[in-house]
C-alpha cells in the first residue's frame, strides 16, 4: 500500500487475479481509519459534504431514468448495516432510495433457486437500491453450517457471477461493501445490547451460534470475496471498528462511483421552450 | 371552526354523515397558514422537532414489527407530493420507510381489478409506507375522462372504503392528505417548471390537459374525498400553497397518529438478563 491510502486498497482483487491469490481478509485490520479526517468533527463534516453531493447526483440519476445504482452491505452482526444505512444516506432525498432488507426466506422463496427473490429486488432505471443482506447470505451460511459442499459453494460464486453480469450488462453499477469488525468489537456491541433492555429486540440468543463459529464466518467471507469480486462488481472491505470512518468510507466509495456515471440532466423539451402557461 | 384552530377542522366529514352534505372543498383556502408558527424559521424548527419524534416512534413501531401506518398523499400536479415527502421524511431513518410511487398502470396491472397492485403494496408489520398518489388516481382521473359513469364512480367509492377498512381491521393506521392549492399557485409552479430547462424532465406538455379541466378535476375530488373519508381512514384537506406549512401540516397529522399508538419497545427479554458476551 502506498503511503496516501487509497480506496483501491481495500477493493478485493479480482476474481482469479494474481493478486487474489495474496489477499488476506485477517490481515486488514478492522480498527483502522485510512479514511478518516482526524477528528470525529470533521469526519461528520466531511460525511454531510458527501451526503449532499449524493442527494444531487441521486437526482439526475432519477432524472435519467436510464442508469441504475446497486449497493451491497454485508457484514457479520452489528457490523453497522443499519447504521450505515442511516448515516450516509441522511441527507438522500428518501424518494430516490430503495432499501432491500433480506431476511430468512420464506417458503415461496426457498421453493425457487436462491437468486430468484433477489432479482425481484434489482434497483429499476434511475433508482438506488440498497441490499441490506443479500444473495451471499445463501453462500456465507450454509457453507458454515456445512450444508453445501466446496463444489456446490463453487457453483453458486460461478451464479453469482453470471447474474451480476447481466445486471451490470444492462446498466447496473454496482458496489459491494463487507462491514469489517473484530470479534473484540462485536462482543462490546452484543454487550451493549444486552445491557439496555429497549435494545433486546435487536438481538436473539440464536445470535450468537454465528458468533460461536467467529473464525469459520471470517474464512467462509475470505473466500467468497476472492471469488466474486469483479471489476463490474467490486468487493471493498470497510474497516467498520469505527462508526464514523465506516461511514464516511462507504459513502465516498459511492460518491466516487455516481460521480464516474456522468450523470446529466435530461435535455431541455424544445416543445416548452418559451411557452407561458394561462 | 373555532379561533384556535385544529387539525379536525380540516378533516373531511366521514361517508355518510351529517355534516359531509355540507362540506365544500372549493370554500377551503389553498393559500391559508392555520398551523403555522408565524414565520419560516419557526416552521422550519417545529418541523425538525416533528422528524426527530416521528424517527423515535418510527424505530419503536419497527421494533414491534406489529402495528402498520399507510399515508396517502394526493393531489394535482405541482402540489408537492415530493416535495412533502422529502421534508417531513427529512430526520426520519430511511430504513423504516417505505415510499411506493404510483405511476400509470401497467398491462400486467390493468389485467387485473384497480386494488389488486395496490394491495401489493400495503405496508407490513412495522412499515410505514408512504403512498405517492395511490389508488385514488382510479376514480379521480376516469371520472374526468368520462370514463366512468355515476353508478361506476359510487361503486368503486365503496370498494375503497371496504378495502381500507379490511386493512384497517388489520391493524393498519391510515391518514390520507390532499394536497390542496390554488389554479394560479400551480400555474407559477409549471411555469417556474418551463423557464428552468433542468426542470423539464418533471413536466410533460400532455400534463397541461389535467390543467384545462381544473374544475372538473376539483369536483371530481370533492366527490371522492366525502365519499371515502371514514373513521377508519380519514381525508384531510392540507392547504399547500405554502410549502413550509404544507411540510408542518402533514407532519402534524402524522406525529398525532404515531403517538395514538402507545408505541412501547418490546419487553426485554429475561433469558439475555445478566448475559456476559465471551
Amino acid at each position: 500500500m502506498s503511503k496516501v491510502p487509497s480506496l483501491d486498497d481495500y477493493r478485493v482483487p479480482y476474481f482469479s487475479s494474481k493478486k487474489s491469490e495474496t489477499f488476506s481478509l485477517s490481515a486488514l485490520d478492522a480498527a483502522a481509519r485510512p479514511f478518516s479526517t482526524g477528528t470525529k468533527e470533521g469526519d461528520r463534516n466531511r460525511l454531510a459534504e458527501i451526503g449532499n453531493k449524493l442527494d444531487l447526483l441521486q437526482e439526475r440519476l432519477h432524472a435519467q431514468r436510464h442508469q441504475r445504482v446497486l449497493l451491497v452491505l454485508q457484514g457479520m452482526d452489528t457490523s453497522g448495516k443499519d447504521g450505515t444505512i442511516r448515516g450516509v444516506f441522511h441527507e438522500v432525498d428518501p424518494l430516490g432510495l430503495r432499501i432491500v432488507p433480506f431476511r430468512a426466506p420464506t417458503p415461496i422463496e426457498t421453493a425457487r433457486d436462491f437468486l430468484w427473490r433477489v432479482h425481484l429486488q434489482v434497483p429499476g432505471a434511475g433508482e438506488l437500491a440498497i441490499f441490506n443482506r443479500s444473495h451471499y447470505e445463501d453462500v456465507l451460511v450454509p457453507r458454515v453450517l456445512g450444508q453445501l459442499n466446496a463444489a456446490e459453494c463453487e457453483r453458486r460464486y460461478r451464479q453469482i457471477r453470471d447474474f451480476e453480469a447481466l445486471l451490470a450488462e444492462n446498466g447496473t453499477s454496482i458496489i459491494k461493501c463487507m462491514l469489517h469488525i473484530s470479534k473484540d468489537e462485536q462482543r462490546s456491541r452484543i454487550q451493549a445490547r444486552i445491557d439496555d433492555p429497549t435494545k433486546h429486540w435487536k438481538f436473539d440468543v440464536s445470535d450468537l451460534e454465528a458468533r460461536k463459529h467467529w473464525d469459520a464466518y471470517q474464512a467462509s467471507y475470505h473466500d467468497a470475496l476472492v471469488a466474486t469480486s469483479t471489476e463490474y462488481a467490486p468487493w471493498y472491505v470497510i474497516p467498520a471498528n469505527s462508526k464514523s470512518h465506516r461511514n464516511l468510507m462507504v459513502a465516498e466509495l459511492l460518491l466516487r462511483l455516481m460521480e464516474s456515471l456522468k450523470l446529466e440532466y435530461p435535455p431541455a423539451k424544445a416543445e416548452l421552450k418559451g411557452l407561458k402557461i394561462e
